[in-house]
């Protein structure tokens, strides 16, 4: 290896194969499997590409990719969280504040630390990009839902409610994807999809 | 739908979900599966988000997240060419023609030219971040066969000079990666992974 510092970027490159391996509970749009949180970073990089003009405040493409690209890599260590798992939320901040420690601290210095502090802003929701970037995380998995029959919403017992709380960052980050999220909902209570509650049987 | 425009725009982030089914030949490093081209390009952002610091030219890096985005979702119709098969690129280029105008044609007119602009510019090789992005797409494969033990090296009978020629224009992008990729080589070579020529039997 030509010198340390390069030595730490390919160690770090190599540990990032890790979050392919990482499953989430969302189909895939022909249902033959669960997606990835690598693909999945991926997609919401493209939703943030293609939908930036959406954007209720002006935001930094640049940065918002970096919010997006980063924004699950804590997963290698802590896994995916299911969104609507109460009792997995328990603990999930410090799993993946340990975790952001250990994945970027592979990382020269310098360079974790821009990293840790990407995940953190992610995390606190205090600037524009990272609204926005949230909203494309729940955005993205509403599309998949509605589009595979709902079947992690009825897996998981999800309910109407529940799926607008989950949803309410979107508009926060977009007036115009937040409409398009409520006529989705609409459409998927009016299919059926999405009940006020499930029956007990 | 808010708007036709936003309509476009989603139809195009549905039909993306396609790339996580095109699958390559590089395994992933646990060895447990092929990798698909959407984590792969993931995966090149991040190397781009990492590595941008080595590139031999000064580099705009928002584009050249834009190229390791973009640059494999014509796979989405014309699927994966692998690196070493002569025969699939024959009519490689007017597939992946066809593929771009069809799948980029599902936006709006100004960002399908947008897109089709990047792919092109990825193809055409002529910018620097258009090499820097190439180098990333060449690398990776590298650590992916040299970490899993050669496998898809062993599987097409690929000899030590179709690598070196294939991993030449990382030492385009960035000379320093392109001397990490003849450390490896070496040790590939040393390590009986990649001998000069396969024996008949």
């Amino acid at each position: 290896m030509t010198n340390d510092r390069l030595a730490c970027q390919l160690q770090f490159i190599l540990e990032l194969d890790k979050l392919k391996g990482i499953v989430r509970r969302s189909l895939l749009l022909d249902s033959h499997r669960r997606e990835n949180s690598a693909e999945h970073s991926w997609h919401l990089a493209m939703l943030a590409l293609v939908l930036a003009e959406h954007a209720n405040e002006p935001i930094d493409l640049l940065h918002t990719l970096k919010l997006v690209l980063v924004h699950d890599i804590v997963e290698i260590d802590a896994g995916d969280t299911y969104a609507y798992d109460a009792a997995g939320h328990t603990g999930k901040d410090e799993r993946e504040r340990a975790a952001a420690r250990r994945v970027f601290g592979l990382l020269p210095a310098d360079q974790a630390e821009e990293m840790i502090g990407l995940w953190e802003e992610y995390e606190e929701q205090k600037t524009p990009e990272a609204r926005f970037a949230l909203a494309m995380d729940r955005l993205m998995p509403l599309l998949h839902n509605y589009h595979t029959g709902g079947v992690t919403w009825r897996e998981n017992r999800v309910t109407v409610g529940q799926v607008k709380e989950r949803m309410a960052p979107v508009a926060v980050g977009s007036d115009s994807l937040g409409e398009a999220v409520s006529a989705i909902v609409e459409q998927a209570i009016a299919s059926g999809l999405l009940p006020n509650s499930w029956s007990e049987s």
